[in-house]
């Protein structure tokens, strides 16, 4: 067995650049190929459609698009081929989704008046049509199925599309149809890769149905998803996108009085995802990174996935800092998608923490149990995105806007102000538009 | 006097592409050219910093960056150029400003607990630091600085960096510098264009100081300046943009009992701020559109900006609808960025509407007055992004992150359901990290 060679940093001993570059993310593959072949696909159906669409799939995905009607047949098929207790589980993480979701939706504000006459609130709206991109991969990731058609549905989007890529033998698995089925989706259809995030773009008649043009893209996904998703947002009247997707990251934050069978545990789930997954420990002392790292090499042993947990943790970091302060300040600057707080005083120190997708307090919460049952989505930026972007909410599904009301007296006192102002700027137009509701 | 030729449309004689049509937005100048210029300009900013920026800002702007500090003096001096009616116009503004966004600001929710034991919250963060774009032109908009610094600094935001372009004699208005001082500001930059953009997307050290990387880049601007901003979030760790920037947009929904004096105006007032702003009129009768289209012909006349107005008319729309259902039903389709609502029933439309950055309800709602003065921020989504994007708010200054707290007893109920689904989906290191929470 090789030992594993966790990269470590004493980080008082380095200068702002050292320290800039210790949480730099490793560059990753050629884009531009990627680009390529994001932008060749594109192309394509932008010109010939659900045909082009059809024809990508069957080459990438090795299957034409296939609509997956979510009938009580088809469901009960599913609950079939599992074992009843994955069933149960599979209900309780939907109804945790829903739950937190419902609690947590944005609400209109009440009006304000901001002059006597004058009120105003934010309004918030369903967006149109929700394109949903699932993962599917080494596994098929129905949980995140759930962790957005079940948001989509709270807000109450009419039209949510959900996309995922065919098992290698073309079927879906049956813990995904449960899922839609959990989410009450009427479909899902099997394509996957940027073809799917095309046809999701600009619609596309396929021999099983009709992809409508999507206003907003949501989910993870591959390099080419993700480059795909750029190129949709940057077209112009194209749909807007949830977030940039890159790959999944951790930053455990511990203190001497960590579990450190625990810390290991959480860095080695977060490694097994894939080969880019970051991994990243800050500890206040060398001892407890000791002994943490050993318990990492200690579980390495026994995991089926272990080849990729040893790649991606070839990229990992032990960071060695002064104290729980630093430690969160680290944090900060690295903004993790997943941040676990491993620390005596965890609940006290969530009030420093600026920029992460999910926080996971004390020893008892698992990134585990967010990944799937929690209630929050997991769906979250990656990337350095934390430092302004969250994850997906309910909002990430709808639009605000405001709503301004006037009474004919409100217009008499501001009408005459805001005329002014319009003039200092030379807007004289502006300027008039008001004095006709202010001047008698 | 030439006539105008406003282009009138029947919705009921249009076929699905012709309505498509019948919405769409012009296109825009050789997007090709500026894309050049702009990314000309970021290499040569990363590649040598400030010398580079400030060599822009003299070649373009005509002089080089000035950091004008806001001190008593010089806003006692800005005070005594301008009318007092206008420093207490624009001490009015700011004070709705503050109030309406003081009220509006998102509150962390309160913990969900989806299982015993188990309880989640979204919590918000203002973001780190934020670059706000004051766009110059023509007039020095200093309302779109209080529009923006304002809601910053009550989201939070530490590190406000304001930059706007100097006048042609490389002055600053006077307005400017009493809106900064209602802001809250310690200084503002005189620089524009993409060489400010890149300052703030890379951070710059300059002859008058530094203006610091942002985490987040915010505001309108000309071609340049909107092409800068697509760049910078583009880069890789770049930061993130509020919102896409188009030409200003309004749409009027007017119904009989409008009057059609108002409704020009409004129109008008749209019209003269630059020659690609977007007017389109809704309506439900032949006549009203006569009478508001003649309104217009006949305020055109004294109109000192009636050139630019008149350009931008020659690409307005007035549209013929059946009733004010298929009124509200085109303005979601086109998902303007000002909606004024001139109809008798005006405040129950608003329920039908999905899709609008302001909506301005009923006669006495001039768009100038929310221009300027009535509290919600004027900056706001354009080129169809209200279809699922609002305009600044204080969240858009924020950021949400999820705070997950996990009991003993939450983790033994949770921590096997969230292991039976993590096995599912083939993580057995997941299952695991919440095993060891659960398993006794």
């Amino acid at each position: 067995m090789t030992t594993l060679d966790i990269k470590r940093i004493d980080w008082a001993s380095l200068d702002g650049q050292g320290r800039f570059d210790a949480l730099a993310r490793p560059s990753r593959r050629s884009e531009r190929d990627v680009q390529d072949v994001v932008s060749g696909i594109f192309e394509q159906v932008a010109l010939s459609g659900g045909l082009a669409v059809t024809q990508f799939a069957e080459r990438i995905d090795g299957f034409k698009p296939r609509r997956i009607a979510i009938t009580p047949e088809a469901v009960a098929a599913a609950r079939d081929a599992l074992p009843p207790a994955d069933t149960r589980a599979l209900r309780v993480a939907a109804e945790n989704v829903r739950v937190f979701h419902q609690a947590t939706k944005p609400e209109d504000t009440a009006f304000v008046e901001t002059t006597p006459g004058v009120k105003s609130k934010l309004v918030w709206r369903p967006i149109g049509a929700a394109g949903i991109y699932v993962p599917g991969g080494t596994a098929p990731l129905f949980s995140s199925l759930l962790m957005q058609a079940i948001p989509a549905e709270v807000a109450g989007v009419t039209t949510r599309v959900v996309v995922t890529p065919p098992a290698k033998d073309g079927s879906v698995h049956p813990a995904m149809i449960l899922a839609a089925a959990e989410a009450n989706l009427d479909a899902i259809w099997l394509i996957g890769g940027a073809q799917a995030i095309a046809a999701l773009t600009y619609g596309a008649v396929l021999d099983d149905g009709e992809i409508p043009a999507c206003d907003k893209l949501f989910g993870p996904g591959n390099a080419y998803v993700a480059e795909a998703k750029r190129y949709a947002a940057a077209l112009p009247n194209g749909p807007s996108v949830d977030m940039p997707a890159g790959p999944s990251e951790l930053l455990v934050i511990a203190d001497r009085f960590c579990d450190p069978e625990i810390a290991a545990a959480d860095l080695l789930s977060q490694a097994e995802h894939d080969a880019d997954a970051q991994v990243i420990l800050v500890c206040e002392r060398a001892a407890t990174i000791d002994a943490i790292l050993a318990e990492v090499e200690e579980q390495l042993t026994t995991l089926p996935r272990a080849d990729i947990a040893r790649a991606s943790l070839s990229e990992a970091r032990a960071i060695l800092v002064s104290d729980m302060a630093e430690a969160c300040a680290v944090s900060n600057l690295y903004g993790p998608e997943h941040l676990a707080i491993q620390a005596e005083d965890a609940e006290a120190l969530v009030a420093s923490i600026r920029a992460a997708g999910a926080v996971f307090v004390g020893r008892w919460a698992a990134e585990t149990l967010g990944d799937y049952a929690a209630g929050p989505s997991h769906v979250l930026p990656t990337d350095g995105g934390a430092r302004t972007l969250g994850g997906i909410t309910t909002a990430s599904f709808m639009t605000s806007m405001s709503v301004q009301t006037v009474t004919e007296a409100g217009a008499e006192r501001l009408g005459p102000i805001a005329a002014r102002l319009a003039r200092l700027e030379g807007l004289e137009a502006h300027a008039r538009a008001a004095d006709l509701r202010s001047v008698a």
